[in-house]
């Protein structure tokens, strides 16, 4: 490696500072001082045992967080979480979404969309140990891959003899460590109350991601078992679950500067990317995808004009696609703005020249993170190809065939030797995904869409092709559009995959049946089955290098940040963490100060009467006659209804419990401003905000819009 | 007059409070107490006095305001006042609006553009007396129109037998009282100092109105008079102007919360106008006018397309319609989210019940209350046609037929009995209108849109025509669109009145020879004379009742104001006030605090290095460095660049000095946040805030970066 000498050893931002971190549970009590003196009333030792209140208040959702809130399994979490599960029970006759949904008794709930799962996660084991025993440092990648993934698979399996769990390892720090996480799986979820979308979506698409907020974004789930106490499939017999803990209900809430804290299932985060990976995402990967994503909405809207049948279909693909061109546009910006490049790569001077001072270190740390570069770069080396081949992907035919073709070479193995997502566990949500496509696809949209990103590849350098693929399709050399026309036009008319039946029945076909098929579309398949595998392989050859390189890496980062006295999280991994911090505003540029509530009084300054801006007539009449019923923040002389705090959150965390420092809940959180979507990779303690939605505005809507009196009854609220 | 009865007798934000008023300077003496208390150190009877300091060191460019800040004549106002100037002097080789302009030395300062001239107002005289001297209350609205016209010229006149000064008779209160103002006219005016556009028009018309803003919106003329000291032309030998005071510039500036003052020219304001003519502006006028400019931009940019000559012409009058549709958005939003209407019916209701109160009051106001309400439903009756028949005459051609043909008839009266506009005086400004109007004028555009609003017209109700309009072009009753084009297409085939010389040459022929012209355009004046003559006619009539009866409900209103305490401002008639107010920020909406400084770092957050947010590179490198060379703020811990106050400003006051407490210079205002475009009729404490350039950061432009030391010396600069 090469002696790297850096005149200035900037300690900036991207070092854990403020109230950046999202923890584990075990570590909290390291920062005891830290939360003692930012406001946490409870001992942080309560915080960091998962079976004792009020972390086994909080559950998984799968994707969002949610808190029991009553002792009969009352469960809050957002409406944009409950949201499947109200579309699920609506009709045009109950209208729920639009309208709302009161169970006013046990007997009125109704069943959660189907495959709705609450997780309470009841132990955390470490077993580092078992995964990584006599990995030999000369084990090929793959090797190493397949080892961890068999460990992995055997560690789950044992666990979930267990019945009524769900098991899972999960690495951190990039396979520093990893813990086999056990949760109660409850699977039969009722919907108990969601307030009209007017108010649990108010702002819409438009507003997400942005601040000023007025969205009351709650619903209330509640967890039903068998008699036998016991996780159950839906049925009548079944009983609310008592769950070990519950969290109380703030009625009255937080003020300006106070602590909270937030505990939920994070989803992902890259903070310990190198400088070359950070570079690579900003200046590449986004602006591309950006792009990408902008020209399938082109293709999509001009191959289905507003008002036709298709057009409908994809309209969530659309929102979807734009939203995310949205999120992709405020990290390129915020990356300009920010000197965050700078940052990282002042870090990694740090760490170099902190590296560089010991013989001992350099040899210990040195070679792995010099083999982790050329990793990165070895991967870069085909970034285009692999974008480009992700969009294609995202059409619908293509993958499904491929997909249909790999179940029935994994269906040949035992079960414990399939790829993960091809596993008898995983069968019903792949029947699920065979059997939903129908309702967000439309032949020529896809024909087009799949066109478009043909072409798009079709002028990528010579090196990022796939000779397989430009063999099927006629690309490379002597390209001729109208000849790929013909033969998607062709594979389109003469497939069957677009039918649900067929693709249902191609589940349980031999690899022989693929082979002797003349559908277009497996066809393509079969001829790329080889190149994918031994793509795959590649792929796996590097994730098992990365398995090995990048714990080493961390461990470098670990000690370096040891050394500076500086305690280190891993990144998130969709498990239980904690983060803390404190209700507070942000300046999101020169001249502009974005204060920390909005207030009923603003949602009526904001309503337009047509969605998403478009209250209850209720709400509205009780807002102009500024009734607060209870619930001001007198500071606000309003009712306080959003609010921003500095916890460090991402996806997943959507429907935390935010809890103030008695753990008490005084809102859910729901959001995060949009200079704080870069905030996944770098987090600046002058722009990262959460947007939460306080307890007030819950219990105001409750007690006086929906009158869910049964509720509040229910719940245990403090003032 | 109907007795009314009001339970709710709401004393709402439309009545003065706070910081809102645009005072004469003779009733300062009136608000000593709140002056004081605000934080005026000086005797606020100085500020009553204009030949007195401060107020004699504040000059008028005729519709901008300026100061003098030397005792050679040197005058800064805003960049956007000397806009015209700069542009003058700017060549391909030269261009000063790119580069800015500093002139070294005297003899290197450039004579500013054609018809520049700074107004220092001399003499305040209230002649209502003489005006108003047996005014009987029989006479006819024309009649009394005509005497008020001619009193007022003779006045006018008498007064500018004194040479080199230019006077005006201004009405105050619709008519309640009117003053003669005396103003030395400086004729001799140059350019000395300007930053580059970069600076000075930093933002743009895309920041225009809008806060956060960061405009270096200031420039530097000086004053030149003949040998003798007088006034005088353009002259090798004129000399530097000795004024009679000068302001001193603040190094030191401002602090949020600091009391400040503007003294300076408002142009207009309607504050007083009635419940009924507010909703007519904010429900008819300007949506309809808002719409009319968008339509006309669509036809200008559709008839001269992207980069055609045409188009070129048409920019700035593009920009500028596209600037009052959003003026007129903005205020169509703030009327609707306030409770203006609402405020302004119940001060109304107040006065009311207050007449109602005392049948003297009654009997003295009640029946010219009665009278000027029949009088602007009147008016509105034919609001429709007088909208639309103004956005006709913004074509170029047949309104400039109609000046040329009125001109004919005007010159056959003495000069006294002519018609404001055609009078010797007026002369070179007409010709300058003759000769300007090449510059920004297409046959095709102009054609365009004059088909364009006479399709609109042609769909008003019958009532909103006029006959003689109807004929000429063949509208009515069997209009056809084909033969409307055809017309317009032989008119603008036939005419000369495209060309410069043959406009110029119509100033002095006969109306005979009108008669006699067979330019279709000059026969479409010559038709349309009687009819426009009877509009007038019928217009000064409503205009001489108005005359009499605004002025007895604004007697009204101040007597009801006086029962209440509260001193009342006359609108803003393009007189010198004085307005006063504190450095504050404002909560445009719910989540959100605009801050009320700007800085130097929040400039190089804005910077994109395109054309509006395109700084020079050396206060780009400044900036980058954190260099603040003296002129810090230190709660900004940057330079403070421009800055929000409370002060009640409009239109004519750009350029104005805005003042400490001590009558030193602390900024320039130039302009007003998006949320107070309405405060032309209604002033919101919460949202009515007025942006000033710092003059730290002016300090700092001329030091650091353009190094005006000649100036910088010439100025008196206090801590």
């Amino acid at each position: 490696m090469k002696k790297f000498t850096s005149a200035l050893l900037l300690m900036l931002s991207f070092t854990a500072s403020a109230d950046e971190g999202m923890w584990q549970p075990h570590q909290l009590p390291e920062l005891e001082s830290i939360l003692k003196q930012k406001g946490l009333e409870i001992d942080p030792k309560n915080i960091s045992k998962l079976t004792e209140f009020p972390m086994n208040a909080v559950i998984s959702l799968g994707g969002c967080t949610a808190s029991f809130v009553s002792p009969k399994g009352l469960v809050v979490t957002n409406h944009h979480c409950a949201y499947g599960s109200i579309q699920y029970n609506s009709t045009p006759e109950n209208n729920y979404l639009e309208n709302g949904f009161l169970a006013g008794a046990l007997q009125q709930e109704l069943p959660a969309a189907p495959g709705s799962r609450m997780y309470v996660t009841e132990e955390v084991t470490d077993v580092t140990a078992s995964i990584k025993e006599d990995l030999d440092e000369d084990l090929s990648g793959q090797q190493r891959y397949q080892l961890i993934d068999q460990r992995s698979k055997s560690l789950v399996s044992e666990c979930e003899q267990d019945e009524g769990y769900r098991c899972e390892v999960y690495s951190f720090h990039g396979g520093l460590e990893y813990y086999l996480i056990k949760a109660l799986e409850i699977r039969d979820v009722r919907l108990v109350y969601a307030p009209s979308m007017s108010v649990g979506k108010y702002g819409g698409d438009i507003d997400n991601w942005m601040w000023p907020r007025q969205t009351g974004d709650f619903s209330f789930y509640r967890a039903y078992v068998g008699p036998d106490g016991q996780p159950a499939d839906y049925s009548e017999d079944n009983k609310p679950f008592t769950p070990p803990s519950f969290l109380k209900v703030s009625a009255k809430g937080v003020e300006r500067g106070d602590f909270v804290m937030v505990a939920g299932y994070p989803g992902r985060t890259n903070r310990y990317r190198t400088a070359d990976e950070v570079e690579a995402a900003f200046t590449y990967s986004y602006p591309t995808a950006k792009q990408y994503r902008e020209e399938m909405i082109d293709v999509i809207k001009t191959t289905a004009p507003e008002g036709s049948d298709a057009r409908i279909k994809y309209e969530s693909t659309i929102a979807g696609l734009a939203n995310y061109a949205k999120n992709y546009g405020s990290m390129i910006q915020s990356y300009e703005r920010s000197g965050f490049q700078q940052q990282k790569q002042a870090f990694e001077n740090g760490l170099m020249d902190w590296l560089n001072q010991s013989e001992a270190r350099l040899a210990h740390f040195g070679g792995a993170i010099d083999e982790l570069q050329a990793l990165i770069e070895a991967e870069q080396a085909h970034q285009q190809r692999d974008l480009a081949m992700g969009y294609i992907n995202r059409t619908a035919l293509l993958p499904t065939a491929q997909r249909l073709y790999r179940l029935a070479h994994e269906r040949q193995k035992p079960d414990m030797e399939r790829e993960s997502g091809y596993q008898q566990r995983d069968m019903k949500r792949f029947e699920q995904s065979m059997t939903r496509l129908s309702r967000r696809f439309d032949a020529e949209v896809d024909k087009a869409v799949l066109l478009h990103f043909i072409k798009n590849y079709q002028q990528l350098p010579e090196s990022q092709h796939i000779a397989e693929f430009d063999a099927f399709f006629g690309l490379g050399d002597g390209f001729d559009e109208a000849k790929l026309r013909d033969k998607l036009n062709a594979m389109y008319a003469n497939t069957e995959l677009d039918e649900e039946d067929a693709r249902l029945k191609w589940m349980n076909a031999s690899v022989e049946a693929f082979k002797n098929s003349d559908d277009p579309f497996i066809q393509y398949a079969v001829t790329m089955y080889d190149k994918a595998m031994t793509m795959e392989a590649e792929e796996k050859e590097r994730s098992g290098q990365f398995q090995a390189l990048r714990p080493a890496y961390m461990e470098a980062v670990i000690a370096y940040m040891e050394s500076l006295g500086k305690p280190v999280y891993a990144d998130a991994n969709s498990t239980l963490r904690v983060t803390y911090g404190n209700v507070k505003g942000y300046s999101p540029k020169d001249g502009v100060y974005m204060t920390p509530f909005t207030s009923l009084r603003g949602l009526l300054q904001k309503e337009t009467g047509e969605e998403p801006f478009n209250s209850p007539d209720k709400l509205l009449k009780l807002a102009d006659k500024e009734f607060h019923g209870g619930y001001e923040l007198e500071s606000l002389d309003s009712v306080p209804v959003n609010f921003l705090s500095t916890v460090d959150t991402t996806g997943g965390n959507s429907g935390s419990a935010t809890m103030n420092g008695k753990a008490e809940l005084v809102g859910l959180l729901f959001d995060g401003v949009y200079e704080s979507i870069i905030g996944d990779w770098h987090f600046d303690d002058n722009l990262n905000r959460s947007i939460h939605v306080d307890s007030r505005y819950m219990l105001y809507i409750m007690e006086h819009v929906d009158e869910a009196d049964n509720l509040l009854e229910e719940m245990v609220i403090v003032e």
